[in-house]
């Protein structure tokens, strides 16, 4: 609210100059749509105008935003001709400068006037720049209501050409052909394989990720399982009995529903590669989300193989169904240990949030051991077999370790380093964005924290000065079992601006209930493969004049 | 080897100017004894002397240090009468300049010469100056051979005043009149109620801390326990039994024996202290030691009064024998999931390094629990209890708490943070100590490392230069367990000077299996009580010329 106050007011301020963007915008939305591009040279003002922002400034801080929104273009649906626009035509409007675009079904609409009044945010609106809202009303079901729809009607522009709606060829001799459809809102590290992760502002909106924009951390090709024809192998125990479980099978072990955050080891790589180049995909603070999953307990279908807990130490092997070209696997290893403890609560899970496992995240079952790096939680499962030693597997003997800085590629020895189970405490900031201008007199500051081995986050503290001086941030109220905490926590902070403060400099660190602490830099965690980024998370703000 | 080649070549180049304080001890120890008062005023120098320390350097880069100060001190031992020196007298001869005195029995020796020629380091025989060497030579056996009573024969100077051994009359009104005789060697934080640790030399001398310098931190005066009448009190549960067992009847269940580290929360408190006042024990280093402990599992003993793990959370609370004048015991609790837990070994310990608990420790029976703080470790058990809540007593719930920098006493809210349990990683620098001079060519680096909750230390990395640059130290090869790694890690690293550097920053940092690290600095940790002090351990040395 305070936000939008102030462009309002600086509108008004600024509004004789001619020369911010805000005028611009608010200018261009009010001319005709006929040639809809940038009309810098010939910008007029008008008195008129400048009274209806006088209404609006007012209406707004009332909390009628939207409703002077709809009086303020009454005028302009009355002026609409039915104009043809293709996918890429609107594709090129994201911006201010543009004009900013979006799409519902096949109706194209300009939002660019609308942007700064979006009861969610700008930034959240703005994710949809130049593309369709579908994806995102799917997000934030307040959208699925008349109101929102007649709004919106006031600013459409045109119709999409038709000749859009054909599906793209598909190029069959690409092994990522088959990947499913992803949504706009992910931030992409990498198509082939499939690497993307969240936008901030969309990260912590929620406790529970939604299933489309869960971060997707894909080693290979997206198999394609037949629920039907899907078994799950089970190598039995000496004595047991091997197991070839279908869907079916799996859904009459009893089911446990369990609230899990998953983190890629290289959430925050791209911190480590400011300090030194690392090799690994440029995960920013996004490879980390929470989803509700539900399936059978491991250790319950392990017990069905004829496996117990035993005193030597023994290892259960995962392999995934998405393979190579040589038809190597992905897979991965946990100890027995963890697997049959109940209290571990390691599962073989068929749904996330309800829903079967979207492709993306292992349909038709993945495991998901708790506490533990996402790289462990395999997906596509195929096989399950208890061995003397850790799965041989590239990805844990030869990656997801850590090492000391001084270990570069020459020197650096796998087998010296244990593979990353358990993670250490995590916390990033999502609100603010690195870069960003704040109000001046109070700033809103959230984040997640997130500790492995179901340690619980059990404080947040928030700097403003770069960690001079500290505040204990508001952690959210969901439950957290004792040595069972799987999931994030949610934090914000309001804090006071101090007057005169141009710039600010602001960390969080996160305490966990074994009293783990993140450390202060970057540089003395940094290891080669750019894994375990989990300092203080930095983001550096301006403030407004 | 090298120390002393620098000490002794240091002398000879500096024989002639007379001012150098190992000059001094030299023509000191050549003088007669009849005065050994220091010489200042009158030092001469002889050319005799100089070419039996020719020899010395010689002999001692050879190994041979020992054999020729023996002879060197042939002479002395002919000259020497029978004088009678008091106790006071012995204590005040404690440096190069008053001498170095020590007795061994009734007999009274002066080391000075000595000091730079023991084999184990000349910090290590300075612990024993002023007093008797029995409790040193208890520590370590090697010193119970005829050939070191040999050499030790020539450099005594009398006999200890018959009278200095009536013992001193004890006064009956004092609460801690009671409590046991210390090993002089620990220094001493506060004698009432009676806190001290072990030097840093002799911490990491041994993988297993001897019993006589374990760090002992008591709340309350030593309770004086007749194991005969002894009983420890369980409380039944609903529908068990409630038990009152015998030393006897301890023994009776299966022994267990473990290695654990404990540590107290205010281990390196001191650091904190030089940030902003605390409130508590100066502890340096040396609030952690480890030994074997052996005794019943609590489990056993809780399923014998009918206990067994249940959904709901709940806490056994543990009371000692200790008591306040108001009759308040000392307490504390661990929730009952460890309790119950037998891969938690938490143990009713009767045996510490294989004899009888020391009073200080607990006699006759304390609890160790593995991987938590030193706090929950009850000494002198006398009652165990299960609750739906965490022991009431006050170490549980108005102290051994962490809380941000920014809480001070005024604003403290102690029910808003967790009673410390399990510990986060640590590790500190035993040698060089701060403020020391070093060789110049190499040095080596000694110290320990440790984690809470079974976690093992995988890594302590090395910093010469302040935290630029790390090296990777040899970690000891004792046995770690998976999870069950409750006994720390003695590490070293010898590591060449870099060439005309006059001084060394030198940082530690260790990693646990779950990637836990330790934070870079001390202030963002502080906290008003002074607990979990993790930063890296700093240590700044000079190096010699």
């Amino acid at each position: 609210m305070l936000l939008l106050h102030r462009a309002v007011v600086l509108r008004l301020q600024q509004a004789s100059r001619l020369k911010s963007i805000p005028s611009r915008i608010y200018i261009q939305a009010c001319s005709t749509n006929d040639s809809f591009r940038p009309q810098y040279p010939s910008l007029t003002f008008s008195g008129d105008n400048s009274s209806t922002r006088g209404w609006k400034v007012m209406g707004t801080l009332l909390g009628l935003g939207a409703v002077l929104a709809y009086q303020d273009h009454r005028c302009r649906a009355a002026q609409e001709s039915t104009r043809i626009y293709t996918k890429e035509e609107v594709s090129s409007h994201t911006s201010p400068e543009t004009g900013i675009w979006v799409t519902l079904g096949s109706e194209v609409f300009d939002v660019t006037e609308f942007v700064d009044l979006h009861p969610g945010g700008p930034s959240k609106l703005m994710l949809a720049a130049g593309g369709p809202l579908e994806p995102f009303w799917a997000l934030y079901a307040v959208h699925n209501q008349s109101h929102v729809r007649e709004l919106l009607a006031q600013y459409k522009i045109g119709e999409l050409n038709p000749e859009d709606k054909v599906a793209p060829t598909v190029e069959t001799s690409d092994p990522y052909a088959d990947d499913p459809v992803r949504h706009p809102a992910l931030k992409v590290n990498s198509q082939r394989p499939f690497n993307a992760e969240p936008p901030p502002e969309l990260l912590t909106e929620n406790y529970i990720t939604p299933n489309p924009i869960f971060f997707t951390r894909n080693h290979l090709p997206v198999p394609n399982v037949d629920p039907d024809t899907y078994r799950l192998h089970i190598v039995g125990a000496p004595g047991g009995q091997s197991l070839s479980l279908s869907l079916d099978d799996l859904h009459n072990f009893p089911k446990y529903e369990i609230t899990v955050t998953l983190q890629c080891a290289g959430n925050r790589r791209s911190e480590m590669t400011q300090v030194k180049e690392v090799k690994g995909l440029e995960w920013r603070t996004g490879a980390i989300s929470t989803a509700r999953w539900a399936g059978a307990r491991l250790c319950d279908v392990l017990a069905q193989a004829g496996y117990q807990l035993c005193e030597t130490e023994a290892h259960v092997c995962f392999e995934g169904l998405d393979s190579d070209p040589t038809g190597t696997a992905y897979g991965a290893s946990i100890p027995l240990a963890r697997a049959m403890d109940p209290e571990a609560e390691v599962l073989l899970a068929y749904e996330m949030n309800g829903q079967p496992l979207p492709r993306d995240h292992g349909f038709p079952v993945r495991v998901v051991v708790p506490g533990v790096v996402g790289a462990r939680h395999v997906k596509w499962l195929g096989r399950v077999s208890v061995q003397p030693e850790e799965s041989y597997s590239h990805w844990q003997r030869r990656d997801y370790k850590g090492f000391s800085p001084s270990v570069d590629w020459d020197t650096v020895d796998f087998d010296s380093a244990p593979s990353i189970q358990e993670l250490p405490v995590q916390s990033a900031i999502t609100e603010p964005r690195d870069g960003e201008t704040v109000e001046s007199g109070e700033v809103t500051i959230k984040g997640y924290a997130w500790s492995g081995g179901g340690r619980a986050v059990i404080r947040v503290d928030v700097s403003l000065d770069g960690g001079l001086t500290w505040q204990v941030a508001k952690l959210d109220e969901e439950e957290q079992r004792p040595r069972k905490a799987w999931a994030w926590r949610l934090w914000q902070l309001q804090a006071p601006v101090p007057a005169g403060q141009k710039e600010l400099n602001i960390v969080c660190k996160a305490v966990d209930d074994g009293y783990n602490v993140q450390p202060d830099t970057v540089a003395p965690i940094w290891n080669l493969r750019g894994v375990l980024s989990n300092a203080w998370h930095r983001v550096h703000v301006f403030v407004a004049p």
